[in-house]
């Protein structure tokens, strides 16, 4: 319990919930993390297809963020609706869930929890990305330190919101303050130069063209740019996170992260344009990210060079705490709707729904290592989810404003419908542009996971119809249960044991189980002095003695055996098996007793029925003296 | 239960017993083993340690060799004297404690037990140590092939002595055919060449000499030559496993176990003399073991020497078994009197003592990682143990004919004497000799364990007194239990929990838990009609509803600590906590319900004592018609 306190921090009672509650200045990291530290890897991801082009491909780069920026600047105002509609939390899932029905909402909710486990590994290997980009020594290392991070993040969200986005606050800010002041720098430079500025440090070379440039090639690069929009979402999800009035704050912090966003990925495509800097092959020797490259080219490799290279790497490892602040929200969210395992609703020791955590860093952990940490393998899963969440959202927010109907109900429909249209359309883009190289998983978890949230439902159902009751307690045929007591040799457990019995029921069948190795074979000869003598004396129930022979040693099968025989002769009564059991003070004595009471306990519940009870005689050694 | 079935074979029943037991031809592979595989690594050992002499080293390898074999001849006569007056079996650890006291016992004891480990270890790695000679590439594999032969003997003696001896016995008769073969055919060419007999092929050029001969290095040397007698205990440990009458079986197998090692130490010390063959540097590139070097020589590396080497490497690492089949019958007759947990006296399904066996190979699996899995390295731990066992036994045997008595006791006296005398003197010599290599260890284990078995004796000694009752069953102050059933809302496993209550007892608490995230707080209001009414109308008890708030959304905690207060107040009642729990018909649906049922029952019977009772309420779903 100490090493718990030390790690996750003493536990908060329900009432400090609204403490935790934040505004836009902690708001920003914890919600926009991700969506900025899309800048870092999204234009990398589109370049990166762009390599075969040669110096060609590199001005492509310009219509393709173009398009994205049309694309984000859509989705912005949707979601703005969406918090509006929705203060008290929406995110594609409730709004999807709610608007459009069961199924869509289902759908929405696998897209979003594949699109969040993808956030926080992209988010961890791009980081590791960055770090190798400037330390190449370290790039064998790849996944053990992208799984380091992951350990990292878990301790860190299982402690809860608020001091995790103070940890994030700092690295956050330095990121954009640094890469804000890179693009000024840069274009200042360029414009100055005539559009064509002398890079401080020269990029790589690049190489020669490859390939012919084709629409299919260009399609290819724009949906992978398309993660750079990855994480807009999670300030409409997280609404109820912000102190009041939450919608305002909400859509505060929305504006400044996409404006922010807005700027970044505008900036990077017009200086890799300048500066002529293409992508370098991912995974490879020598490879080096975008922005290293551009950083290093605007400012030389000195101080300015290492404070943003140390902010990049750092958001964009935490870029994967979006993830972990909105995931178990979410599962919670699905949760409540009996979609997912009742556990995600606990809130733990720190108010965080910990199972989610747990969920998440389990199913992060298992795709980074599948994929070996590399970000450009995972790229391909990753902008469907997203999108296709994107995509049922707006639809639902169409039908919402249908539903309301009333004063500007016709704009908001126009806003919502063209967001839902053109994210949908992104949807199959990227679906076809990116099938082979991996959207298929996620073609395939999605229905998979449908219908695992659709059994677990049925089951939930299942259950609650079986023990709900509507009416109150019968007291008809209430009759004691007869009582099965395993009894080895007479010993004061022994005594306990059958004084119990006595207290319990006028049915007692004392069970002693002959085997070879025992050395109590006088319990019959001295039963009837031990037992039977004494309840005859006290006009109590007189106990039977049942011998059971076992020609294999075992102990626990025969009783159990023993039980089931009996309840299906007596099938009018109940059982109870009572099983005494040493209690030692000191755990190392457990290792000195044999695990039989154990045994007996979990073969009866495993093989036993409604009519089984099995009732637990502890014997503690060492503080005996009350029984 | 299928896998342990194809596994470790079906279960034997105690009758079986009988059937099991062998003749010297099983005897052999069994008991023999580990003895006759020492002429493997015992001469190895003794050459290791003459490497700085270069070639004039070799020639010390024959005084050396005598004087193992003059102590040899001893223990021999010792111990047939042992199996003729312990024929139900007895080693060291039976005739010490029988004849010299409880301690010397132990201390037999803990040696035995630390000599069967290492007979285990050094085994393995010996046995991997002669396959890497034969293929040097193998040599970086050297502790994962020691840890895969372990698992597979595990395997192997958790079916059962028979079996096991039965797959022993063809490489340990093609062993000794080869070996015996080899010096008869090595001895002859060297007679027919005058004593030069020149080899197949050549072994690697003896290094000249760094070190000049001294007193010390011949005592080391023989020190080392002494584990070549580790393993001549077996046959009187084990001789209860021999067929009727088993003492003669007994003396007749440690006869031909006996003469077949004396010969083959015999010849290997003139051979390696005749041919010049001396050790190489144990775990470094271009390691040969002195047999692989030898039957090279004398036969060259044909299908001979292929056989051989082959036969070699299952002896050596099948030597292991001798452990297997002793280690557990020596910790049975330790916890038979008490001084070792009582499961090591439990036979399992095959009729061997499991724990025993899983003992042995998680102790010889530390020893096999610590040393990296290299026998040079394990060997100054070894002989110690072995050797101090021969000792106390032959000094117990003293003790056991002087109270004997009778025609021949002084002749008896005599040779037993004398045994211990020469192992005792053993004993100090390899304990100076070895004490830095590693000989330190056995020192620092062996009180150790003496303690923890003294401690075990003792612990049980105490629950034996604790529990013990001499009287029959006391009839006074029987009262029916109070009873807490907690209840989270009401439906058909709360009814049933309080139909058994209504059984059991005419005082029932039921206790809810409130915290934030309960849908059921209408409980309180419904309880008069749900229950009260009810018990009212039937003339039962009316159970009370008492309500706890839990402020940290625990719901265990709160329950735990009601029933200790309540235990505090009314100090001569007992309690019984109804614990209903749902039970899923299928193992995958345990995820979708919280473990409270579990953590409730494991934090009672943790902070629980005498007076507190757990009733486990199973609710088997789909089955639940006759509840």
């Amino acid at each position: 319990m100490e090493i718990l306190r030390l790690l996750l921090g003493s536990p908060l009672a329900t009432e400090s919930e609204q403490a935790e509650r934040i505004g836009p200045a902690k708001g920003i990291p914890i919600f926009g993390l991700d969506a900025l530290s899309s800048a870092a890897y999204g234009p990398e991801a589109a370049l990166t297809l762009l390599i075969p082009l040669g110096m060609a491909g590199v001005a492509y780069i310009l219509p393709i963020t173009a398009s994205i920026l049309v694309l984000l600047t859509i989705v912005y105002f949707s979601y703005q609706q969406t918090i509006g509609a929705y203060p008290q939390g929406g995110g594609s899932y409730t709004v999807a869930s709610e608007n459009l029905g069961v199924w869509p909402g289902l759908l929405a909710a696998a897209a979003l929890m594949i699109d969040y486990v993808l956030t926080a590994a992209v988010g961890i290997s791009a980081g590791v990305g960055a770090l190798v980009s400037a330390a190449p020594e370290l790039q064998k290392y790849t996944l053990p330190l992208c799984l380091l991070i992951l350990v990292i993040l878990t301790i860190v969200n299982l402690r809860g919101a608020s001091e995790a986005g103070a940890i994030f606050l700092i690295p956050t800010y330095l990121f954009i303050v640094c890469l804000l002041g890179a693009i000024v720098w840069g274009v200042v430079k360029a414009i100055a130069a005539g559009g064509h500025p002398t890079p401080m440090v020269d990029p790589p070379k690049l190489k020669a063209a490859t390939e012919a440039i084709s629409a299919w090639l260009i399609l290819r690069a724009f949906s992978s740019g398309c993660t750079a929009m990855t994480g807009v979402e999670a300030v409409s999800n997280g609404v109820m996170a912000f102190k009041n009035p939450p919608d305002k704050y909400a859509r505060l912090t929305l504006t400044i992260i996409i404006g922010i966003l807005m700027v970044m990925l505008g900036g990077i495509a017009y200086l890799v344009r300048a500066y002529h800097i293409a992508a370098t092959e991912p995974g490879a020797q020598g490879y080096q990210s975008v922005l290293s490259q551009l950083i290093g080219a605007i400012a030389g490799k000195g101080a300015f060079y290492w404070v943003s290279l140390g902010s990049i790497f750092l958001v964009l490892a935490l870029s994967a705490n979006t993830a972990f602040a909105d995931f178990p929200r979410l599962s919670r969210a699905i949760a409540n709707n009996g979609y997912l395992p009742h556990a995600l609703k606990l809130r733990g020791r720190r108010l965080v729904f910990e199972q989610g955590v747990y969920a998440l860093a389990l199913l992060a952990g298992i795709l980074l290592v599948i994929f070996g940490g590399i970000t450009d393998r995972l790229i391909p899963l990753y902008a469907v989810g997203a999108f296709l969440a994107f995509t049922l959202s707006q639809a639902g927010m169409v039908m919402h404003w249908k539903k309301a109907g009333g004063e500007g109900a016709g704009k908001n429909m126009f806003l919502n419908g063209l967001g839902a249209f053109a994210t949908g359309v992104t949807v199959v883009v990227v679906l076809v542009a990116k099938f082979v190289e991996g959207a298929w998983i996620t073609m395939l978890l999605i229905p998979l996971m449908i219908f695992l949230m659709y059994r677990v439902k049925r089951h939930y159902d299942r259950v609650q119809k079986e023990i709900c009751l509507d009416r109150p307690a019968s007291t008809e045929a209430l009759c004691a249960p007869l009582v099965v007591l395993p009894m080895n040799r007479w010993d004061a457990v022994s005594e306990r044991g059958l004084r119990f019995a006595w207290s319990l029921s006028p049915d007692i069948r004392v069970l002693h189980v002959e085997s070879g190795d025992d050395e109590s074979q006088d319990l019959r000869q001295r039963w009837a002095s031990l037992a039977e003598g004494p309840a005859k004396e006290a006009g109590l129930p007189i106990p039977e003695l049942v011998v059971v022979k076992s020609p294999y040693r075992y102990v626990v099968g025969p009783i159990v055996e023993y039980v089931l025989k009996l309840e299906k002769e007596l099938p009018d009564r109940h059982f109870a098996v009572l099983i005494p059991e040493l209690v030692e003070s000191r755990w190392y004595f457990y290792f000195l007793h044999n695990n039989r009471p154990q045994a007996l306990k979990a073969m009866l519940l495993f093989r036993g029925n409604q009519r089984v009870t099995v009732i637990n005689i502890p014997w503690y050694l060492e503080q005996s003296h009350s029984g």
